[in-house]
């Protein structure tokens, strides 16, 4: 497809110029028709310049979810932890031009946990829409199938690293827990994940449920709430498998 | 269709015995391929037993995804707001047969801001597996939308009423955005969405960010993030709709 034709299958199915924001699979086992609207495909197939975390892996997703796009008439450029916040505005450039702009991150919802949100906000301070998309949060749905309060909930993203600082976090969200019933949510490197677990047994109340919800919408996922006495019997190997942890009483 | 037919047309598809987590459009004007992954429909097929917060809008979703589904075949039970927590296991029977039960609530995620969460938590007390699904969630596509910390955030539900209290939960937040840098997110009864706005830009610094997302996902959605100082010179009107309340710096 030459520049013309890109153009021309842009403005045939006219999606108006605004920063969709594109969930993407968190999984490679899942099926994208089991956890993407069919929407969104459909929204795809009218924009040609994509702001990504991951070139390859965006790529990957566009094959993936219809396999007839022609990756070679789209426009990516990378928005990701190395990128300078200055050239940020610059990628905002087609939205001026009446054009629609894909944000993709590597998995999951773009601007939840991602470098997405600095695209959001510079859109947001220049008075460009913003539409998010349906699709998978691993937060969210780890929330759902935990059972845990749902009208009060906080995510921390990683604990901090430094013992002193992990302690007093750890102590501030049992804290929050009991004095305002706030669900605490928060992830570790995949690789500490079965450490972390036993560090919660040992340093939280027994009574305190911990709830870990591993590989959502892949082939092994499994949500398990239990109280922290029963964890520290139970047998799991959660490691190098993406995890979220929420705690509650 | 009768008993049998039911029961044949459940071991067909068969879906294993597990908690599912149904989302629902959050808009009537939403049409539900833009909202809801095709496998939400083709799971639903299997399940005879459905856990719901209001029969009359679970049955209208249910002809909305599917029209040809025999609703007169399909069992619905009450799990809302005024239901005793003790009814709640015996809701749960059809899991122990080895059925699957299907979980819907009037808008949104099932057990993330309604009475759903109370069915998960037996059903993890008694080890059964629970399934959430992909669905709109107005929470977290407002914080997409938002571009503020996805990093950091906390669901605070409804501010108090007090006029005390709600000064103190102002304050409170105010202090968690500037030393955590936690994106704070709450809701209100829509037909107070104006006053609360007029009051946000009254009690909290100027510079603080807030961002107003309403109407997700249908005809009118809007997601707009501005100082309070811009927001106290604007002209709105978010009364009576379904809006969602951000503030960070």
């Amino acid at each position: 497809m030459n520049e013309t034709e890109a153009h021309n299958r842009e403005t045939e199915t006219a999606v108006r110029a605004a920063l969709y924001l594109f969930p993407v699979p968190l999984s490679a086992t899942s099926k994208p028709a089991d956890v993407l609207p069919e929407g969104n495909a459909r929204l795809l197939k009218g924009i040609r310049h994509f702001i990504v975390e991951n070139v390859r892996s965006a790529r990957r997703f566009l094959k993936r979810v219809d396999p007839s796009t022609d990756i070679n008439a789209l426009t990516f450029t990378v928005l990701d932890e190395h990128t300078p916040r200055t050239e940020v505005d610059a990628m905002l450039a087609p939205l001026s031009e009446g054009f629609p702009i894909g944000v993709i991150s590597e998995a999951g919802c773009p601007a939840v946990a991602d470098p997405g949100a600095d695209a959001v906000a510079v859109a947001q301070r220049k008075g460009f829409d913003v539409v998010p998309l349906v699709g998978p949060s691993s937060i969210l749905m780890a929330l759902m199938g935990s059972g845990f309060n749902g009208q009060s909930f906080a995510f921390n993203g990683y604990l901090p690293i430094e013992t002193a600082k992990r302690t007093t976090r750890l102590k501030e969200m049992e804290r929050r827990i009991q004095r305002e019933r706030q669900t605490q949510i928060f992830i570790e490197t995949p690789y500490r994940n079965n450490r972390l677990i036993a560090e919660l047994c040992r340093s939280l109340p027994p009574n305190l449920l911990l709830c870990v919800a591993s590989d959502i919408t892949g082939d092994r996922q499994s949500i398990i709430t239990r109280p922290l006495s029963a964890w520290s019997k139970a047998t799991y190997n959660y490691d190098k498998t993406p995890t979220i942890f929420l705690l509650y009483s």
